[in-house]
């Protein structure tokens, strides 16, 4: 029996589309000679819904979606994920999964743990299942579950988060193969954690698993796909594409009573480096946020700097250069250099590019605040103005042209609060915005590689960063040097460390405590920031929740440090 | 046996000053002849912690604090709510109530049900409640619960949406007194669910309820204390203050085997008008939102209209005049009308005022944009331009001198989009993004029937609002008049109504899709938008969780209806 592995890009709420999508790859699926196609949860509607799921349209539309999806298949068996309707006690939905064969709707399984962690809450809507619904296709029994219901295996937890494994009482029903429809979001690293996560459950249990997950860019969200198979034995048999769709098979042979035999997988290539796919990540994630928001068009303030430059080359790659405006808006303390840097990045690829000089709106602020103003020293309110003006300016651009602001801002000046609100924190997609500067520098360097040439001048990745908003100024006026920043940044943000446990790192005390208060008192930016593409394990935005209006303060030991800052 | 009720208002993460206060409402109790005293959910640490959870240093604080509690507290009981750890499997924590008598922690109860919709999101932290432990205090017999355990009686709730109910249980230790730590954020009328609620559970269960609520301003969300004792009839016995602490006592007496008598409560007055409660929520919101932050002084710009008239006013009452500057930022479309009537709402106020004109900046912007936007045809993108400069020299301000920027929007603009990202949406926090324009006009009358005089100008409240972007605009270009716009976001945003339902209330099919294809398509602004203060059932804010790049589109029955607008 042959197998598909339908690794789709779905739309949210494009119910139609979806639909269409599947239909067209189970017709592929059929004639490339599959018995049966597996797509990703909640592939009907799109994954995550968030709280469209709380309209009863939203879930009529999807019932709807998956019945034509019924009438419209045949000749091959469908596993499909949906949202079905709880007409008993209990919170109003089921995660579904449906198993289509022969025109009808043969078993509804549902999804029993339920992610309310990070980015996922999917308490807030579903009633986890009770029971577990055995399939059979063609005498094979199946085993059916959803995304996070594979990930509660004690191999993998040291302390398991929920008190039931479902696979344990899945597997009591000796299903001859396990199917696992995923929506399995990408941070840097996780397609090894999954990989190892399926091949142990195989091996745990005897039985091959076939593991479906999504693929796309939702939002913040951005999901890889890589899709696999694995025999009984846990060995990789089969595995999607990386950052694209893809429609893949396998062959199930059930000679005796043995395990089943799996074979003739194509196993596609992956990329196993973090500045790899950290790129892939964020040009999937930029076009389909473009695309899936009905934008053809972007403009982006270049400022000869690396992070502008980087999300220009990201915004070329996802969309072609005709769709990417550039444009440098300098001021006095603008170099000539900076100027010349953005135009060489813009000429390097081949987009259109605009200079726009802000001496004459900063001019503007000065008079129209010098009464108030008067009797002040320049400070950060008059850095603040030339960055708010440069917002003005692209917003001004994306009112006329309909073009998206891509947001050009790094993880590690979103942490500290080394961003300007309503300045150049504006814009609908914030590209970078969960890459630490020297990761930054990391794509730099491979988009060049890439092109066999200069796309990001060189200039641009030597000289020291600097906002340019006064004479002379570097970041390391106000931040600590990059490598140190991201250091403490990545244990204190990405790995959740206690102050203490990031000394024994390495890094000085009073820099850390420096670090950390920035970094807790620019919440309120944060609250503020455009949604921004997550590639690590944990990004500022959706999953970061945390109150602004607070007064809990960390300390190295008993000692409290004095914040020296701007 | 005298109980206390210590209505406390916490910030949150001050766990040694929320300690302090503890310490001090209890000797306060205990001169007052009390034998326990009864603190909030989570009163410790401050409710809603959010992530700060996720933070080990965190939790070890939190159980610093009730130790430093247990051991300060001489002379009279305590249940408190705080955060314990879980030591099992599950999630990491427990939401919990001490029980502290004798200078030892008696007993530790976890909540059962755990709220995730709305706001809410305590799955995201904690493991339920697998037991129920019963307390003495002195031979009395106290059954324990945490707010949302006594939120799933079948009589208030049609389709139940937990599947069980913990005070079923906990009755059947036969209590002879039930207590609930609660931190239940206001909303309006919601006073009398709760009321309802409480007095229904005690009938049902022929015992007196005890029920402390928290009260204060958390970010968003606004506790308005009202802590309730009722008796085993049902019958009102003692309320605490509406949005201010307390701290007030009931006798209980258990003379025989009979229900316990619940008598010599004091019934504080509580406001029973929609616009009265909004008002002193907001007024509280921002007033603790000011104080939490660390902020004294904040700015506001004054258009001469109703919503800024209107925040001016609830910010002089939460803050004094002294701390609340008004800018009048007019451009060549603001009317002198706009003019006086700012400048009078300031005088009548008695606040700070200064004008700044904003025309210098729109040269600025026309001059560096000319060459751009040559050939193009003034629009929305020129209006936008004039809206971001006044939040720029906010901003300036704000940057300059250190006030909180307090946004002014609505939330029928918020709905619809009628407002500039970056522009009139700039600021710390929105005051009134949750009071639909309706209702906001309903405020001026009051803030001037109680101030017994003119505050906001009769012509503020005559004149036809208007963005003044443009000459002779008013908001009726763009919107439907208000109080249907109203009617339809009360039923599509607050009361969750498909279309056909909302047609059924009178409002015309195409005005209704025109409202809801508005609010849909401004998903991206209020993703952006200031923290803003909940007064209703539905905020947009942190309980509002749309996705941005989705194509789900609701009808009037079968026909769409094309989108009329700017």
């Amino acid at each position: 029996m042959k197998i598909a592995l339908g690794q789709i890009n779905t739309t949210i709420g494009d119910i139609d589309g979806n639909v269409d999508k599947m239909i067209a790859f189970a017709i592929n699926a059929k004639q490339g000679g599959a018995r049966l196609i597996i797509f990703p949860e909640l592939a009907v509607c799109g994954y995550p819904p968030m709280d469209l799921l709380l309209k009863d349209s939203f879930i009529a539309a999807n019932l709807n979606g998956l019945e034509r999806l019924r009438e419209s298949v045949t000749g091959i068996a469908v596993l499909v994920g949906f949202v079905d309707t709880n007409p008993g006690d209990g919170r109003p939905l089921f995660n579904a999964c449906a198993f289509i064969d022969g025109g009808e709707i043969k078993a509804r399984q549902y999804k029993t743990l339920l992610p309310s962690y990070d980015v996922f809450d999917e308490d807030r809507y579903f009633e986890p299942a009770h029971e577990y619904v055995p399939i059979t296709i063609d005498g094979i029994s199946v085993g059916l579950s959803i995304c996070e219901d594979i990930w509660n295996a004690k191999q993998i937890n040291t302390k398991p988060r929920y008190l039931i494994d479902p696979i344990e009482r899945i597997v009591e029903q000796h299903p001859r193969l396990l199917v696992n429809i995923s929506a399995s979001p990408f941070s840097t690293g996780k397609e090894h954690i999954r990989h190892d996560l399926v091949r142990n459950q195989a091996r745990k249990h005897g039985v091959p698993v076939v593991y479906v997950n999504q693929v796309g860019g939702n939002d913040e969200l951005i999901f890889d796909g890589r899709s696999i198979v694995v025999n009984a034995e846990g060995e990789l048999i089969a595995r999607g594409n990386e950052f694209t769709e893809d429609l893949i098979y396998v062959d199930i042979d059930a000679t005796d009573d043995a395990a089943l035999q799996v074979s003739n997988g194509v196993i596609r290539s992956s990329s196993d480096d973090r500045t790899v796919n950290s790129y892939k990540a964020v040009v999937l994630g930029t076009k389909d946020y473009v695309r899936k928001c009905g934008f053809s068009k972007t403009v982006i303030g270049l400022s000869g700097g690396i992070d502008s430059a980087v999300v220009a080359a990201i915004a070329v790659k996802a969309l072609g250069a005709e769709n990417v405006v550039g444009i440098a808006m300098p001021s006095p303390y603008s170099s000539q250099g900076s100027l010349d840097d953005a135009q060489a990045l813009a000429k390097n690829l081949g987009m259109e590019y605009h200079v726009i000089p802000i001496e004459r709106g900063m001019n503007a602020y000065n008079d129209m605040l010098a009464p108030i103003f008067e009797g002040t020293n320049r400070d950060v309110a008059e850095e603040n103005i030339q960055a708010r003006i440069r917002g003005g300016i692209l917003m001004a651009i994306s009112n006329k042209f309909n073009y998206l602001v891509l947001t050009t801002g790094n993880k590690s000046e979103l942490a500290v609060g080394y961003c300007t609100l309503y300045g150049d924190m504006c814009g609908g997609l914030a590209v970078i915005s969960d890459l630490l500067k020297t990761l930054v520098y990391d794509l730099a360097k491979y988009i060049n590689e890439e092109a066999g040439r200069e796309i990001i001048p060189k200039s641009t990745m030597e000289k020291a960063p600097s906002a340019e908003l006064r004479p002379n100024q570097t970041d390391q006026d106000s931040l600590p040097p990059y490598v140190v920043l991201d250091g403490v940044l990545q244990a204190y943000v990405e790995q959740r460390r206690k102050p203490d446990e990031i000394v024994r790192l390495g890094y000085k005390p009073e820099v850390i405590m420096d670090v950390i208060n920035k970094t807790d008192r620019s919440e309120y930016k944060r609250h503020q920031a455009a949604p921004g593409l997550k590639v690590t394990t944990r990004a500022f935005g959706f999953g970061w929740r945390m109150p602004i209006a607070q007064r809990f303060k960390e300390t190295v030991g008993q000692e409290t440090y004095q914040v020296v800052s701007k």
